[in-house]
């Protein structure tokens, strides 16, 4: 699969928990599946502590060396929630209230209001809104929280329900916005151990260059002991790549349905 | 809690299949759970796919600056299994067949053994075998499979069945040679939000700088919804920070048990 014009992106996940072990990671999943859909290269995925250095550097380098930066984790109310002056930092530039996103969190929590709630209405200076209709957001509108990009950086939350939330807004950004294309994807499963396939395997991935083929095996499922994947943005490929590995491997061989 | 002292650690996790969504990364968490315990500090991750100048490069960068550094992925028998020579280019070392795993392999597969099989026997040379009594392996012994360790970089398998299996030779390693102390926590619940306590929060913060303390809220768990972590190596001091939080929080705060 050629990748030199696909767009790319990274990821940068934020958080000492999860270098802890204390919770397992759940957003890269989701985020990575998305960005596949749309034939954008996720390229590299970086976990940081609350380490306000370790975040700067980071983004820095992800921000410069992809299209997109994703970051996740570290812009709620408390101590450790350092996320946002720190990419700002990054960004040199300073941190500001987004008038919009202070007008939501007084909206919402009105008279109750605090300073705490107020700081998840910081940004970057020069950050803008994103919208679930996928254009930047200028007034607030109660029914909807946007996202907040600032340059080619997207800061998400950590909370895997708010960061899916996010994701709906960026489908639409995308779309809209025409990025990336479509890609096809077939499984084959087989009950042939994968050391025993390698040989026909190597005999599809040369004759079928532009698609990416992984191989995987599974210890202890009952129904197949060798998982072959094949994806490609022509469709077509894909299945004539997975049928040929079919044919070599037997009847036992079939598409994952 | 001060890190100056402690050993540190890297992971690198290597394969497409992460990158594209398509499987749940499970291997991250165990690992850093077992660091935890004995008091490694577990300071990056990172994700690549089977791009051997991605694999390469961090292999380097993380190598060098962290005390350990374990590879998860890339180590089977297939076109994209690419671990081994990738790093043993970064160790600037060529790759040599292990006599002690081929052994292991010719065991095991008798006369079936392929050369896939035997590729499975490759080592960055001078990589040693490290057992599940926490020392070297010299000779094979069929009753278990060792851990290929290459200087301070750790070479395990991408399948968590198989990953799991070498966490347990870890362990045994880092007891035997005394590496890192043990970590107490503690964790308190409370139906508060997280918002509403950041400055009672701060302020056990500022009483507690050798306590790590982590704020986590919970959106859709009917039994809390804040959750506070606290860690360190010394025990009392982790109970007396939960218990001063428990104080400022009122009745409804508890230990989690």
């Amino acid at each position: 699969m050629s990748s030199s014009s696909r767009p790319t992106a990274a990821l940068l996940l934020i958080g000492n928990e999860l270098l802890s072990g204390k919770i397992q990671e759940a957003n890269q999943k989701p985020l990575a599946e998305l960005l596949f859909r749309r034939g954008i290269l996720l390229r590299r995925v970086v976990t940081v502590g609350d380490v306000p250095e370790d975040i700067q550097l980071a983004t820095l380098e992800l921000k410069q060396t992809h299209t997109y930066l994703f970051t996740s984790g570290g812009v709620g109310p408390t101590h450790d929630d350092i996320t946002i002056e720190v990419i700002a930092k990054a960004l040199g530039t300073p941190v500001v209230t987004h008038p919009v996103l202070e007008e939501l969190i007084r909206g919402r929590y009105k008279e109750r209001t605090t300073e705490s709630h107020l700081r998840m209405a910081m940004v970057p200076r020069g950050a803008v809104l994103e919208g679930s209709n996928g254009a930047v957001i200028e007034t607030a509108d109660a029914s909807e929280w946007p996202a907040v990009r600032a340059d080619n950086v997207w800061i998400f939350p950590g909370v895997p329900e708010a960061f899916r939330m996010k994701l709906g807004i960026l489908a639409e950004y995308l779309k809209r916005h025409g990025v990336g294309h479509a890609m096809h994807s077939r499984a084959v499963l087989t009950q042939i151990e994968e050391s025993a396939i390698v040989d026909r395997l190597n005999e599809v991935v040369a004759q079928f260059p532009n698609v990416s083929i992984g191989s995987y095996p599974k210890w202890f499922d009952p129904n197949h002991r060798t998982k072959v994947t094949f994806d490609a943005e022509d469709e077509s490929l894909v299945q004539a790549a997975a049928d040929a590995l079919i044919r070599l491997l037997g009847p036992d061989a079939r598409i994952q349905s």
